[in-house]
């Protein structure tokens, strides 16, 4: 049976793969060490669980609105607002199962086929795979690395916008590569978009998930709100990642679009989840302030092993729950053909399961360095201890 | 800003706007009978909701795999298998976020730009919206009335089949009218996308909702399996309409794609409610017989209102629950000027809110006959009895 052409532009999140050679090594008898997940080993909090079985218990377990409950989106529009010192009305909330719904839907809303929008790569692989699916030409832009990380190539930002660029795709507390904007670089994007009339897809994944400083929404520059579409999601702060609740904040003019695509596709978020949502919004912030700490602790256990292992080396990020160390001379040590081989060659030596830079987006011209993707996020402190230690003496025996 | 060309060609469910007309008047302090709503006023059954909260005590509040947790995959592959007499694999089940996901996946899987895909009209009103909006060129098949409900008129669809027709949406237990096919009628539906090589969607959300006879799938017939994608719900069967869980069963093909677009599109389906899926199709069915029970008296004093109701008629329906009778006399009785102002002057009259047959898809060319839904799933059998018992004196009033 024949399959329709648009799926010969389908991209995929190719980092499965990695999952499925680790599940491989570890039902062969091994240990694994999953640093190639970008998922939290933390419970769901009580008073979260226990906000759901009271809305199910009072029946909230029909359809309801498609762009959520009223009490969600007002509870939203409140800390989203309040927390990027702005103000939002539950009119410009979209509920969504989860940020991820956000890329799809936003780029379905302003970008025809063949417009361009400009993305982060190494980044997101959705954004790429979304870009292309839809019909639009991906503009990748790169980053670059400073003393205290990594910076948006600017330059190339810049040149890579035409008459025919709709959109950027921005990513500040980034994931895969943990870089955060500057003011003078936020800004700058700012500029551009403005100056170009582009939509903005602000990807906020991680914009509570830091350890140090305050972080600020493009949204929230002047002249920016009315051209923003903040992806927000409850995966990250609250460890909810498996609950799939996140949304939207966006002018309405989007939000109403968001609302019928959602009638479209899925009728509604789970409603009971939509309960919970406002009760981790609203309720203690404790468990969200304990599992930073035990990140922080995780982060600085990581960045220490990796910045004592020969031929690796990694600024100390203080947003994300990724380190994106430069590998380059690792690799040249232990003798591997490129990332790919790199990452067999650990798995097998130590169990240590990671992504590569080549799980972000098409390596792109001109790049001389290598880079690795390490989440912190899904083992205990003991385990980083132990994964990236035989990691670090596994390659320094060839040093 | 602009927004995307695409846009022009979304549709909508346009029942809201009678949800929004029911609202508005209940909040003039009038009681309003909601018909209009094909929802369900029935509790998440106990085991349901303990499965889902012991998933969460034991850590299942995490990412999962894109087409759903192995043991969901294989609990509805026996299940969807055993009660159509086939033999499915968890390979051929994409669990999805309720069965509306399956109308956009398989369409966007099947169907390029400009090509063509029947589907019924009156039906549901996504399936037209998605076959404009992906680009597709949507051919409606009507109903024709009967002495025992209604049929396929098909020699409209033997006609409206081209070289472009892709696809057949076929709505057996058919919202909004509740026809059901005889096994003629299916195998005629069946050897015409054999004879034209077509895809065919079964929507099967009401296969289980039925209160007397067996269902058959038209997947089950000879050579169909291989061309016809399943579209399963646990909404109505397990009164989980708020849970948003269903799944596609499809050939491997379809599968693999439906999983890529899940990955894309939301990850995953909510964990933990995947759990409560397992135990909702392997835990005692006592809650769906009971419902069943339940439906079955408010259909037979709906039907039995409607019938003694002056210029309104209908055939009892064997399944789903929705009566759509024919109100052509009863428009003339009142003196409404067509559906809409029926719908409305009914709404004043007795508080009664229903749907029309206008928003289940555009009136097709020489309909003579008017028809409305009422959906007795979410009202108890008092108010139904209070409710069409008001719309039948306000008529007969006039009578």
């Amino acid at each position: 049976m024949r399959l329709a052409s648009r799926l010969d532009n389908l991209g995929t999140e190719t980092a499965f793969a990695v999952a499925a050679a680790a599940a491989d090594w570890k039902s062969r008898g091994n240990e694994v060490f999953p640093f190639h997940l970008g998922d939290l080993d933390f419970p769901l909090a009580d008073h979260i669980v226990e906000a759901m079985n009271s809305a199910i218990a009072d029946g909230k377990t029909g359809y309801c609105p498609g762009p959520g409950i009223p009490e969600l989106r007002a509870a939203l529009a409140e800390d989203i607002g309040s927390r990027r010192g702005m103000t939002f009305g539950p009119e410009h909330v979209t509920v969504m199962t989860g940020g991820k719904p956000v890329i799809t839907k936003f780029l379905q809303a302003v970008m025809n086929p063949g417009d361009e929008v400009l993305y982060p790569n190494p980044g997101f692989p959705i954004y790429e795979s979304q870009i292309e699916y839809l019909g639009g030409v991906g503009k990748a832009y790169r980053y670059l690395p400073t003393d205290d990380g990594f910076a948006i190539d600017l330059d190339q930002v810049r040149d890579a916008i035409t008459d025919r660029t709709v959109a950027i795709i921005y990513n500040d507390l980034q994931n895969p590569i943990s870089a955060e904007s500057t003011d003078a670089e936020r800004e700058a994007i700012a500029a551009l978009a403005q100056e170009h009339d582009l939509w903005v897809l602000s990807d906020e994944a991680y914009f509570e998930m830091r350890y140090e400083g305050g972080s600020t929404s493009i949204a929230s520059l002047p002249g920016m709100a009315e051209r923003t579409c903040i992806l927000y999601t409850f995966s990250k702060k609250f460890a909810m990642t498996g609950s799939r609740l996140g949304c939207a904040v966006a002018p309405t003019e989007l939000g109403r679009v968001f609302s019928t695509m959602n009638t479209n596709d899925e009728s509604c978020t789970t409603h009971y989840v939509q309960w919970a949502g406002i009760a981790a919004l609203q309720g203690t912030q404790q468990p969200v302030a304990d599992m930073l700490d035990t990140l922080r602790g995780r982060r600085d256990a990581a960045c220490e092993i990796v910045n004592s292992t020969p031929g690796m080396s990694v600024e100390t990020p203080r947003s994300t729950f990724y380190l994106f160390p430069d590998v380059t001379e690792a690799i040249g040590l232990v003798g591997a053909d490129g990332l790919a081989d790199f990452a067999q060659q650990a798995l097998h030596a130590t169990g240590v399961s990671f992504c590569t830079r080549n799980h972000f987006g098409r390596p792109q011209p001109g790049e001389d360095r290598s880079y690795i993707r390490f989440a912190y996020s899904g083992l205990s402190e003991d385990k980083i201890r132990r994964g990236l230690g035989d990691l670090r003496d596994w390659i320094g025996s060839h040093a």
